[in-house]
């Protein structure tokens, strides 16, 4: 058994290059022995987002703080804390944040590497 | 791609009998159609206690409100808001709440039916 204090987990930049002010923490993945499955904490700053983008895996979303905009094919909605997202394998998705404090959430996904 | 508010998902008790004042809530599950990872959120009102027990898949979980006692081989853990806790596949544990408020966690599995 591993626990984390998520103060302890080291903050790093989202370098992709279609994203802007995103930083990640991984307070569960490989080096904790996690085989299948990941845990990451996003926090965007304001004006910032995550690319707009697809891939072949899942991410199972839960808002922690703040709020922001999670985009689909079919538009924008608002989401907040306590909401979920599940956005399925393959399906276009972008999060944003056009407010003025942090938004933090979880995102799950299945081991890629 | 489906967005829950947690306020809108159905909370049932946990009926394992080596459990007791456990509620369970799964914003994203085979309902959602994720078919390889279930997020459930757990609420253990005061003097509650999930079951002491083992299985073959692991737990990826995030302390959302609260505190509680996170049972191992090697004895408990105080955990509160802000801690991650990776149970491995077969290891022992528990989660109890011997305070006055309710202990929320989100617990991460892999789909096992």
């Amino acid at each position: 058994m591993i626990i984390n204090k998520i103060s302890s987990v080291k903050k790093n930049p989202v370098t992709d290059e279609k994203a802007a002010n995103v930083e990640i923490q991984i307070p569960i993945g490989v080096d904790e022995g996690s085989e299948k499955i990941i845990m990451r904490l996003f926090t965007i700053k304001p004006k910032g987002y995550s690319p707009l983008h697809t891939h072949n895996y899942e991410h199972l979303v839960k808002v922690e703080s703040g709020k922001g905009i999670v985009v689909s094919s079919e538009g924008e909605t608002q989401i907040s804390e306590g909401d979920f997202v599940f956005v399925l394998p393959n399906e276009l998705h972008q999060f944003k944040n056009p407010y003025d404090e942090e938004f933090k959430f979880i995102c799950v996904i299945p081991r890629v590497l």
